[in-house]
Formats: C-alpha cells, sequence, structure tokens
C-alpha cells in the first residue's frame, strides 16, 4: 500500500504539486487539510479559482489586471503617460506603487526571459511595449526586473528591440539596501553602487 | 491601488491563504501561476479538488482512507487483527507502511489532542477505538504518535480510557535515529535511550 493507491487523493496531490514550490509532502498535507473540511467549503475553494481564471481582464494597454479595458492606471489623466516603467508582473506593480515615488505608467511583461524554464522573448508582452512605443509619445522606458542574469537579459533583449526608438533607457539602481551593513554586501553590488554614486543631496530619503 | 483592489484575486488569495503554512505572498505566487494556465487546466484544477472532497471514504472499523467500506488492511486476513497501532493521520500509516516491519491494523485518531488549537479528545477518533477495543479481541495497542508534547498527552488520555481492558499498552521506541551522531543528540532523547537500551542481537537492522 501506498500514497498512490486511491486515485482521487493521486490526482488532487498532483494537481497541487503543479503550484510553484509545492512538493508531494507539501501536497499530501494541502489534501489531509481539504478532507477535514466541510464539504461546501471545499466547493467554495475550488470554485473561487475557476472564477478567478474566468472572471480577469487585462488592461489593453499596460496588461495590467483590471475590470474594465483600460486598468485605473492607464485610465488615470493625472499619471505621467510618457513614462513607462517595465515589471515582470502584477506584483511588481504593487510594490511599486506602494512606495509613492513613481507618477507614470507600467507596461507589465508577464514574465521575463528564461532559458531554463523555456520562456522565450515570444512568451512575454514585448511586441505589445515595442507597439506602444511605436505609436505613443514615450520619453522614457525605466526596466524594473530582478536584479538576476534572467533579468539582465531581458533588459538587455528590450534594450536591444527598442534602440531605434528616440527614447531615454534606464533601470532602477543596484546598489545597498538601506538599513545594510556595508561589510556584508556583495562585492558586485557594492561595486556597482560605487560606480553608480550619487550627490548627497539626492540620497536622503524623503 | 494595492492587491485588495481585486475582488477575484483577493478571494483567490484567502483561499489559498487558508491551506495550511501558506502566507498572503505565496497565495499571491499562486494566483499569478493560475492567471498564466490554459482555463482548461484551472477548470481541471479545481475540479478535483471537489471530486476529492465528495469521492473520498473511511474504513468502517479503522477510520483509514479506502474505495470500500472496508479499508485494504483491514480485509487482510493475513494481517494480524490482535495488534492495532494508533496514529494520527493517513501519512503515519502509509510511513508505517513503507518500512514493512508491521504486520498488524491500525486505527487513525485523525488528529491529536491540541488544546492550542482546540482540538480536544472528543475531535478525534477516540471513543471508535474504545469501542473497537471493547468489541474485538485486541492483545496489544501500539502508540505510534509524535514525539512532542501533544502527542504524549494523546498517549497518556488513551490510555487512561483504555486501563481496564486486558491489554498491553506499548508505545514506539524514542532513540537516537540510525545514522545519527551521538553528541549531537538532546538530553531527552540519548537519555531515553538509555533507560531503553535493547540486547545487542535485537539492535541489528535486519
Amino acid at each position: 500500500m501506498n500514497l498512490n493507491s486511491n486515485r482521487l487523493i493521486e490526482d488532487a496531490m498532483n494537481e497541487f504539486g503543479r503550484l510553484p514550490g509545492i512538493g508531494r509532502k507539501t501536497a499530501l498535507r494541502f489534501v489531509l487539510y481539504l478532507l477535514k473540511q466541510k464539504s461546501d467549503d471545499v466547493e467554495l475553494f475550488a470554485s473561487t479559482f475557476t472564477r478567478l481564471r474566468n472572471g480577469i481582464k487585462y488592461c489593453s494597454s499596460c496588461n495590467n489586471i483590471t475590470e474594465q479595458t483600460l486598468c485605473e492606471i492607464c485610465s488615470n489623466n493625472k499619471r505621467d503617460h510618457s513614462i513607462v516603467c517595465v515589471v515582470e508582473d502584477i506584483r511588481d506593480v504593487f510594490a511599486i506603487e506602494n512606495t509613492n515615488q513613481f507618477n507614470g505608467v507600467y507596461h507589465v511583461l508577464g514574465g521575463i526571459i528564461n532559458p531554463m524554464d523555456g520562456i522565450g522573448p515570444k512568451d512575454i508582452k514585448v511586441d505589445s511595449l515595442a507597439d506602444r512605443v511605436a505609436k505613443n509619445e514615450i520619453k522614457e522606458i525605466i526596466m524594473a526586473l530582478d536584479a538576476t542574469m534572467e533579468g539582465d537579459t531581458t533588459v538587455f533583449y528590450i534594450f536591444k528591440r527598442l534602440k531605434d526608438f528616440d527614447i531615454k533607457f534606464t533601470t532602477i539602481a543596484r546598489g545597498i539596501s538601506i538599513g545594510d551593513d556595508l561589510e556584508y554586501a556583495d562585492e558586485a553590488t557594492l561595486g556597482r553602487s560605487i560606480l553608480n554614486r550619487v550627490p548627497y543631496e539626492n540620497s536622503l530619503v524623503k
């Protein structure tokens, strides 16, 4: 007798196991949890995900989630539509919005180029970004991707793709995190933070 | 704008957040994963859990999962029905079965007594265990619960509950894990392993 002996449990474990970072042991914990819940609660649990998948819409301009055609950022006239911040997914939009430091608009790629996972330029929203740059008056593209090899590859690819347009192409600053001890910073970050040093008055957190 | 601004995402995050050990960040990762999947795949994902909850049955004798009235262990005549191993949940049944060292039958409590989580004796299958001991010829009860305060409390409660029956009441051995260094073992385990020492010939792994 083993875990595979019950088809229903095996199926449910496989479905949970498809979620990112969930292995078989955790999947089994989830299954046992569901088995302890009331039938109605499990019904609600399951139906929420189909409602999510079928109900969600994406902004026709920036690919952010929305309930209308345009998201609330793209339809806001007080925002600067000539500055576009390119991010990986909607989590980054939320994170940057929470800083209250950015008043431009976004472009959500929906992923970054990652050959190991089989994600190429065609799988992320680069075409629609190029299209947007061609058709609108955009002065600056800020690349706000992870400071990883995949992030850097994606920035490089988009840079090559957009280099013929007359736009300023920037990336968010890499450097020592606020509150971090200098002696524990890695060399690459520390080196970059010296190269990209800023005038003292710009370094003050407002 | 924040994460709560979209009701569908918020609902799905809340449902994922009910799973054990899943916080809001992980729940959001799961939501973003689902949004990238095909609609049919999400449909299958969701329906699997309702099928699980509504389809699963429990053995009328030991409370193990099954597809019939009796599970495959309880309905097996080659097993020794006079020795009952009491475990917390079906994971423990699988774990003990995989050792190939036990040929008795099981009793699945479906939890252990945990006042902090509001789980009392009424919430676990102790009544059906007492009933089983009263109605069947059972010689030995082996308590195979976690070596935690909650596990020990449950063992003590069940011991008091069954002490008037003429049965041998044992617990699985506590001691140094095979492959472990003695110097890193905690004092309680090491002390117990000395008290419960066994003749050399019994200590050999077969």
